[in-house]
């Protein structure tokens, strides 16, 4: 899939460019990109050009836009929200003797990019000479601050080399840049989205600027400001002006050789829906005012603070793949970045990296990403379903629009409402609010936080229980059948009792109606009786899990294991990803997997499937699954890892690991894959760990993947921490803090305090190998391949 | 669904509006509308305002727009076609005194229009008093030739009552009318069409103009021209120019009380693709030249004689019910008027009466239109099929862009394109392949033409089994499966084994083999040989039927009878039609059918029903089907009778052929209902007439409506003229024209020669009375109702 040169090199902790890459641009400003979940910045340069896509993004500032239909229908949203490019603050452009610093033009004698995962910041070391002759060393550092929500700062240093030099450095806030075209030429999109961002107001101070727009049609209003301190020989002066989109802090010095200008710029950014103009300019102002405080080097030191505590927790080591192990620490770093302050807003697909998708949140966070953070930070995570709880109001008029009960969540979205334009792989993917209830359920068990259940696991669950109930029905015979949706895999829509969705609903019916009977007064609140928990109840027992009994398979959905096979032998590589070069009609007729389905169930509803059922499913599936999503991967591997075929599993791991670092979808440009990164943490925890936690406690059943001689990884749990070490024969069970515990190793009851507990690793059952379709077999990594 | 008052009056060949009803102007410009199939003028007034929609269509003359996606696929269409307003030769405006005739204005004291449908004209008689003061009686009348195919003429004549008055009459040809907005407001759209017609060339002469068109985008080019003959008083003055988009002709004269002024215009119309503006040029004026010296009288003339000629065969009598009686001739006229002169172009579903679906052609022309022309017109019936032949090569095409072998004609289109917006409902229609099979075999049942078998239903037949073999599977019990597609049911999609679609491309496949062998030489130029014959008889014969043995019914598709019945009790009756006010996922995933599906099946494959079998269907999908098509009616109107519903039979009969007059489907204003206009055939001759013909003969099953006492309908069946007259005891056969025949009666051979014979009806069986949903019985017009 991937060439084999890539634009990094291999370390543990830091991702390092050592020569500018022009061509890897769109994936490097990707993989570079820094966020706290409220403010996120391409890894652009700091001149701004070249690059492949500016990218300012404040969570959930978005701009409407139409969505248009060659042939409408009844409940087709009419307008999308898509994210937008903010005001740019990362600009810093500097003038050597009136030549501008652009590696377009002149020498590069050096050019080398880090991003510092315990740092949290990205450096860059340019020596440049300029088409005069002039040679400049330019070291700049950025940080978007995960203590402090909403500053960003970035210190900007520059060093003249061989003879003295006048230098203009321009400072930049910058509205409305123009964009690359993104629509796929649709006028009416380019229009919305073309200088999308209206002028309320401007003013500038002695070294610093605010500049206030609104948005054309979804009223939203934001501010942007910046504050510098300058570091430079006598006689450097300052001045800064502004107008409606540009902001400039202008510096002009003159250094001699081995002299050093240094410009510190704090950003601060804000956004509201709500709140006045004279609000966020004050509001951004303090906030400015508070990064200052702290300074440079305060704003570091709690950026490194946070992460080592982050890390504490979270890093895995995965022994003797240097590769594996950075990219499972940069898959970990991009989550939290993703989510860290998200706070009660939506995560992305792509965090706040590009513009992929449009910024929109799908199940994603749920299903790929809380699955890590409940055992993480699962504050950030039970933000997540918090903002779930919020949009629950536009969750419950979409229910009635579609002419059911309870809460229809949207399948893509920003801030709430449905933005998906293609109802079939959209709207219908109804196990989206399954996968929150799931998620829901799985923050509890993992946190054991009855007040989070109470308040707000509890509405979730009632609302999306209400909504199955009323989407399914009995039959004649008495199952309950959920006819007409689409699960996962999007190769396949509108059918009938799709098992994945069925076993997720029936278990959002089971689960809330355990969680009403346990928070009874509430639930009474939100209308519920024990008639409507008895019928949750009763619809989950009747649920209908259509079964293959010739060929001893779960069918994906009715009737799936009767269609034609897809023709795999004689589909080349070049007509990868299929939905590029083949109409949805024959994709959903055949039998062809896009991403994990019946496979995700068995992942997320292990409960009902035996081993040796596992096996059975997993080898029919595999070889009819294309992973043409980045939100497979992930998921063989676990379930790879679970039914003894631990090379594959590992191969697995390996390409959901790697996708941005390698730019394996070929798409990195528009953002880092967040649920394929979330999936790698999955893949060895729940994978290669055999990690299960349910209501009844947490257990493991780990297996090493024999190209590894150590993993070890760390999780949170009813608010101790657990840190778990395997190797080919034991794994090591260590309470880091937190008051004695149990949990359960392959089957065997351990009891865990201060002292460290290892088990032996019980040997591998040998297994018939599984098959990929013709040319699909993951890229082999594993030792012997 | 209609308030009782109707714009017409009923007479037995006429259709007369007594008073101009502005309210329901986009109905009677529909009604009113004439056409040969060429040409097509809706009925709007001489002076053109005030309109509903101005129409003026040339067959398959047409514009490209846009076809938008929010989320775009692979093998959608990028653009689609859209019928045109041409440059209108309708109009001719007049001035009294300098006021304006405009029917707003001033006092009407008569306004009287009637549809002849014997004479094929529309006059129009108005007597208005001007706001000055001035008596003028105008009468007009219009008439579109069938027999000059390029040609329409108009006969103007006003008259002075009371005082002198002095008279312009200004005479036009306008290009680029301002329309009324039709996309729904998405601007791209708009500005396809506003100003399609760009000015190539214009010429006045003396009485005479021509302009010379072409559009933007779709590339053809089209000429209009008008010529006038005017007879008034002494001193009357004639004048023409020409510039781009407009030609005006102006009278001027004095006339005194009693005086009149009399113009006759003839236009000329011509389009096409490839000739050149000279040749255009010359080809309309050679029209107009012939028509001049054809006459208006001659023009007339030569109108009635092709009517009466078509009547003779084609009149239904009707005795017992004069409302229906009128609305029957109006269907057959109307169908007359959409296909007589098509001539190897497409057959939009609202012929050329208006701008409704676009001006697109469905699978309505083979299923429901050439049913009745094969018995009608059989050269016209040959044509639309030659037209199909004719596209063959883009269908091909699109086959091949869909991935599967032979033709997949489009849902939707003018000049051969897929143009659907919304594959669901539209690619995945695939049956309308095996419709336009099932035509061609019908029309060789009816005709016997054999040359037409071999030239141009062979290499539709080839093609379509060709699809059909690639298109469906054999599963690995040995069924024959087709997945993943839609039926016509249109609240239903993307389902396996469609009973219909499965019957018909079973149909298919057989009569392809059939005919291929009659037929061998030809059939290998095609390179069909006996092994593909061999596999497409295969297939036909493994055919899956879904079959639910609980219920004793055939599922409409698989596992059809297991969904969720809709909630008929609680839908109200502004929630029709469906579509408008449920979404799609809803109404796919219940028992909810938009129109005859499955009980078309049973009138398109009566050979593969027993009769107790037919009762048992008919009553399970009666109490399901809203009939939110215009498609439903007629069908359901033929299995009613066949299954001695006569009553309900006789009211679908009357649903059916009423649409137009009584604007049932609330949209008569975007063109008239061909479909349903010919399915009232269908419903007399197919369905109480009990008509069946295939390849061994022609028979019949009459039966009598109580509420008639007689019904007499002719037909061409092999190069004879039959007529059957029905009464409750018995029906009597006379062969009109032609050698001595035999047909089947009841089941007893008749032989006919010279002589009429007559037969005894047998009594009708009681049977159980069959319910619709909720609501959604037909107006009950049966005697004793």
């Amino acid at each position: 899939m991937s060439p084999d040169v890539h634009p990094f090199l291999v370390e543990p902790w830091q991702v390092r460019e050592p020569k500018l890459d022009l061509a890897a641009m769109g994936q490097t400003e990707s993989v570079f990109a820094l966020s706290n979940g409220h403010i996120g910045l391409r890894g652009n340069l700091d001149e701004g050009e070249p690059h492949a896509t500016p990218g300012t993004y404040l969570n959930s500032f978005y701009e409407k836009r139409p969505l248009p239909y060659a042939e409408g229908g009844y409940g087709y949203p009419e307008s999308g929200q898509t994210i937008i490019n903010v005001t740019n603050g990362k600009l810093i452009r500097l003038l050597v003797e009136d030549e501008p610093f652009d590696l377009r033009y002149g020498e590069l004698h050096h050019h080398e990019r880090v991003l510092d995962m315990r740092a949290g910041t990205l450096t860059r070391d340019v020596e440049w000479v300029s088409p005069a002759g002039r040679t400049v060393k330019v070291r700049s550092v950025r940080m978007v601050s995960l203590t402090q929500r909403a500053i960003a700062a970035i210190r900007y240093e520059v060093e003249v080399l061989d003879a003295p030099a006048l230098l203009v450095v321009q400072s930049e806030l910058v509205a409305n840049e123009a964009m690359p075209a993104r629509s796929g030429g649709d006028p009416r999109v380019e229009a919305a989205l073309t200088d999308p961002l209206v002028s309320e107001f401007f003013r500038a101070g002695e070294t610093s600027a605010t500049l206030i727009h609104s948005t054309r049609q979804s009223g939203l209003r934001m501010a942007a400001a910046m504050d510098h301190e300058v570091y430079g020989p006598e006689g450097t002066s300052i001045s800064t002006e502004a107008f409606e989109d540009i902001a400039r802090t202008t510096v002009i010095t003159r250094l001699e050789p081995g002299q050093t200008l240094s410009i510190v710029k704090y950003l601060g950014y804000g956004w509201s829906s709500r709140r006045s103009q004279p609000a966020l300019y004050d509001q951004v102002r303090a906030a400015l005012a508070a990064a200052r405080y702290t300074g440079w080097e305060g704003l570091l030191a709690e950026q490194r603070e946070y992460l080592d505590e982050f890390w504490s927790v979270a890093d895995i080591e995965l022994d003797g793949d240097a590769e594996l192990q950075q990219a499972v620490r940069l898959a970990i770093f991009h989550v939290l970045q993703a989510m860290a302050r998200a706070e009660r807003r939506a995560i992305g697909a792509k965090g706040l990296t590009g513009e992929g998708y449009d910024g929109h949140t799908f199940w994603d966070t749920e299903t790929f990403s809380l699955p890590m953070m409940s055992f993480l930070l699962p504050d950030a995570a039970a933000d997540a379903l918090r903002w779930r709880q919020s949009i629950l109001p536009l969750a419950k008029e979409r229910a009635a629009q579609l002419g059911l009960l309870g809460a229809a969540f949207p399948w893509r979205t920003i801030r709430g409402h449905e933005c998906s334009g293609y109802w079939p792989a959209g709207t219908a993917a109804f196990h989206i609010n399954a996968d929150i209830a799931d998620a829901v359920r799985r923050h509890v068990a993992a946190t054991g936080d009855v007040d989070f259940e109470r308040e707000v696991g509890l509405e979730l669950l009632v609302e999306t229980a209400r909504f199955w109930r009323s989407l399914g029905h009995h039959d004649a015979s008495g199952e309950f059948r959920i006819d007409g949706v689409t699960g996962p895999d999007e190769y396949t829509a509108i059918v009938d009792n799709n098992v994945y969705t069925n076993l997720m609903a029936q278990l959002n019916l089971l689960v809330a109606a355990d969680v009403a009977a346990r928070h009874s007064r509430e639930a009474h609140r939100l209308g519920v009786n024990a008639e409507e928990m008895a019928s949750w109840r009763d619809a989950a027992k009747a649920m209908r899990i259509p079964y293959d009994e010739a060929l001893g398979v779960h069918p994906q959905s009715e009737g799936f294991t009767h269609h034609e096979v897809w023709d795999f032998e004689n589909t080349p590589p070049d007509k990868y990803p299929l939905l590029l070069h083949y109409p949805y009609f024959d994709l959903y007729r055949k039998q062809v997997v896009k991403q994990a389905d019946l496979v995700l169930a068995m992942q997320l509803r292990p409960d009902v499937f035996s081993l040796e059922q596992m096996r059975r499913n997993f080898a029919y599936y595999e070889a009819i699954t294309v992973r043409d999503s980045s939100l497979s991967a992930c998921t063989q591997a676990v379930i790879a890892a679970w039914t003894g075929h631990l090379d594959l599993a590992y191969d697995y791991l390996a390409e959901s690991a790697l996708i941005d670092l390698h730019d394996l979808a070929g798409n990195s440009d528009h953002g880092v894959h967040i649920a394929s990164m979330a999936g790698t943490w999955t893949a060895i925890v729940t994978g290669f760990g055999g990690m299960r936690c349910d209501e009844t406690g947490i257990s493991f059943a780990p297996r090493l993947p024999p190209a590894l001689t150590r993993i070890s990884f760390g999780l949170c749990w009813h608010g101790r921490k657990l840190r778990v070490t395997l190797t080919a024969e034991e794994a090591e069970y260590r309470l880091v803090d937190g008051p004695p515990m149990r949990l359960m190793h392959h089957g065997e009851p351990v009891a865990l305090a201060d002292e460290p507990v290892s088990m032996p690793i019980p040997p591998v059952e040998p297994v018939e190998p599984v098959e990929q379709p013709y040319g699909r077999a993951p890229r082999a990594r594993h030792p012997g391949s």
